[in-house]
């Protein structure tokens, strides 16, 4: 994939109106920080990245600054390099906070507080381009037997190591360990848990990169928003339907495995 | 409380230094916004806020922006007004994100997320004091019947209104709003949901502000970390101990309420 921006990615995202960078962009020539900071209009601009590049760069910040902190640094730090200005400026070492679901609490996983941040900056509430995006990474993260992410240089194991794989069937980061931790009987505090949580966080940054550039092509076609677990609950749960009685769109099995069995 | 700053207020908070703002601090003027934004180094500083008004913020917040973006706009936003620099140029908007638990999923509670996300911009994860307040706030919130603030202009209901309050028994928006739900027998469809979602934005953020100003005196002491739920679960299952298999500090009866019952 080229690293150079063409007019065509620059202009095709449908996000780079009100930045105040076009012409930069257009020119094919990256801003350069100062000692002076950019200021952009938000949304923040988006170009085509390298999504296998991206995800290298989330499995290594993972081992310098967690989860939360890898998936925003590595998308962030991709257009920072690309196009500086605010993104050059930006104190991506706040996102350390959401480490192991928010300072190990165990909610939400990091990688997609961090993805989610990231499609934040890039698209305003007002877009529904965000939330699809947000719905589908959180939907895929779900169902999808993860680490699939084989890094160069893998940090806790050697490369012969076969990493095993597990549905986090949640978007929490407890639930997320704790049946990881089932299926493969390692305990949370091994460091083949890090080498799983590293590796995660590349597949989602990966994840989120491929839908941000299907969109700078004008080519994103949503895919599925929510579980199917979640989807028959919610049909009578969530909100404004006949019970009405509930919030969310987690998938429900994993904390209510016996509801209407 | 006085709105202007002291020496004190600003050499006391021992997050400043590094800021490149300290000689505006000292001297009591706030600096400007500008066409060229201002550059402020990680971790960004803290002056002493006014709790009650930055509630106040907060709770109007909710109903343009959602919990996320309402606790973190109502306490970068007063920062912003009182410090300028990188803070008038920060995009708040972005922390939309949040409401309902992360595009209305559920998860972390945004009042949570957004006052996490505050904490981090201004200690560094280096600084412990960061997470013993992201942990106190935490197990607050799980523990005390909220809300309780009453703002001056209800927005959903009229000033005689009483408004009910419940134990949210977890840091997640599902949990936090079934139990309310469920104590109150209001659905979450209701504007009466909406007020109790933005009050309860008005009590985090005043809660960490409280935090934050004591901090600033050097009068910071950590109260409570993690509930006593919880405490008795990790004591065995607890990463490193002699289950060791889970990670996490939420209130686990939240959803095992049956656990060694």
């Amino acid at each position: 994939m080229s690293e150079k921006m063409t007019r065509r990615d620059v202009l095709s995202t449908g996000v780079i109106a009100g930045a105040t960078i076009v012409g930069a962009g257009v020119t094919g020539v990256a801003l350069n920080g100062s000692a002076e900071a950019k200021k952009m209009a938000y949304p923040w601009p988006y170009v085509k990245l390298n999504s296998k590049k991206v995800a290298e760069r989330a499995y290594k910040d993972y081992f310098s600054g967690g989860c939360m902190y890898a998936c925003f640094e590595a998308i962030m730090g991709e257009l920072a390099d690309k196009l500086g200005g605010a993104y050059k400026d930006f104190p991506f070492a706040y996102a350390t906070y959401g480490g192991g679901g928010v300072a190990s609490w165990g909610t939400i996983c990091g990688c997609l507080n961090g993805a989610a941040a990231a499609l934040a900056l890039i698209y305003p509430s007002s877009n529904p381009l965000r939330n699809q995006m947000i719905n589908e990474v959180m939907a895929w993260y779900e169902r999808t037997a993860l680490p699939v992410f084989v890094p160069k240089n893998p940090v806790k194991v050697d490369k012969s190591f076969k990493q095993p794989t597990s549905k986090a069937a949640s978007p929490l980061c407890h639930a997320s360990i704790a049946n990881w931790s089932a299926k493969t009987g390692v305990l949370p505090s091994s460091p083949l848990k890090s080498e799983r949580c590293g590796r995660l966080c590349a597949d989602v940054a990966k994840y989120v990169v491929d839908m941000l550039n299907k969109a700078a092509k004008g080519q994103f076609v949503a895919g599925p928003q929510i579980s199917d677990n979640a989807n028959e609950c919610v049909s009578c749960h969530g909100m404004g339907k006949q019970v009405g009685n509930i919030q969310g769109k987690m998938d429900c099995e994993s904390c209510h495995p016996d509801a209407h069995k």
